[in-house]
């Protein structure tokens, strides 16, 4: 049972070369961000490592031991340069296996898709004592070992993955917020943001200006575990933009 | 003058609880990606950490020495959880001061648009020692200090900053791409990119696989420094689509 006063973190790792060049925008820090928050746990930390092994492990071992859960995505297909099998082993100091369910799933799906190939078998290979993550998409699973949970690189398999695990996972209270935003520059009310977070000392205020319509004006998003902390500071916030003849807008702009 | 037989290498810090709540998608490490591709650095590594004095001494102390360049976006505003210049400073061990140019940037900015009140006087702090990055949309600059540049959240305002560094930092030969697409599961072609690999050993490929029109293919990016190697193993690896009869598609799909 989820223990509400304890906080749960988890730590992601965005593995792939393709997100280092430009190439290819992320997508999976966010959904797998707003994912986490569902199931009561924080995000505290993202890294974006090369393709190689090095540089994973290194990430694995740091981020696993300091957060109660770590997620990878990326490098878990049948090519050359998914490697990251083979990097968190080596992270465990346990060998690599071929899953007989895996193995399984794999035959299954490729019997009329021209039979399972040295290439596919990779996709069935595991930590030794891992267990899998179901992928309604492409068969390949999704690998869990110890609080590590390693993840497709393509958002659409990740979120078929995310939907197997959810509500699987112990977390905390899930981080209520609200969002209010205004036609104002930051800086004209950054006194008004820290004395309204001070005196309301369970809640986090978060500032994020923006141009829009030629005009500048920021979203400010409340943070609290506790719901009547949340609405008392929204509400002291809103007064203290009125005040200032600056309409707030619940929700955000 | 670039020395073009060295690998530059640049580490990235994304700064934001927004980024790891899922409310902001970011959007500035593949634009910052992107434009130190064309000025021959590499991006080596990035992190994303929350808005903690302690998380980003830790990510700057680290990266900023095993990398030539590190680059921050965000925490750089005049609101009370923009911490960055702090942080950075107390990564390098040295004061925070009032960099006198910033100030009277800051005062012709604001000289029509309120005054420089003490929260906008906050984006004139500095580690003492730094140079300023000009901003030519709001005024407030970003910084240099030793190897570091601390760049805006927003991505309008960092891609303005990148503008006015572009050419001034010493680079090595870009690394070139060329992308070929082909409607295949990348699983069927796994050992014809490995084996091309191996006899091409001044190139990388990288294999992305999608769905689309309900169809899978991938992308090959193959990359190197060498322009006549990238151009030898592109051809060998068209070469070889075509000879199990998968047309390939120069430029992707």
């Amino acid at each position: 049972m989820a223990d509400s006063s304890r906080i749960y973190t988890a730590a992601l790792i965005v593995i792939g070369d393709e997100i280092l060049s430009g190439r290819t925008h992320d997508k999976n820090i966010a959904q797998v961000a707003t994912w986490l928050g569902v199931q009561g746990i924080r995000l505290a930390e993202v890294r974006v490592v090369a393709d190689v092994t090095a540089a994973i492990v290194e990430a694995v071992n740091t981020l696993r031991a300091r957060n109660d859960y770590l997620f990878t995505t990326g490098g878990i297909g049948p090519t050359h340069d998914d490697i990251t099998v083979d990097a968190v082993s080596e992270a465990f100091g346990v060998d690599v296996i071929v899953h007989p369910e895996a193995r399984a799933i794999l035959e299954g799906y490729y019997e009329t898709r021209g039979g399972l190939t040295d290439a596919r078998l990779r996709m069935a290979r595991v930590p030794e004592g891992a267990e899998l993550i179901p992928n309604r998409y492409t068969g390949a699973p999704g690998i869990r070992f110890d609080n590590v949970f390693l993840m497709a690189g393509v958002p659409q398999i990740t979120a078929g993955m995310l939907d197997a695990l959810s509500g699987t996972l112990e977390g905390g209270a899930p981080l209520l917020s609200e969002t209010i935003g205004c036609w104002v520059h930051e800086s004209e009310i950054a006194e008004l943001l820290r004395e309204t977070e001070k005196t309301h000392p369970n809640c986090q205020i978060g500032s994020y200006p923006f141009w829009r319509e030629g005009k500048t004006g920021a979203n400010f998003v409340i943070r609290s575990v506790d719901a009547e902390d949340l609405a008392a500071c929204s509400r002291a916030l809103m007064a203290g933009l009125e005040a200032i003849d600056r309409p707030a807008f619940p929700g955000g702009i």
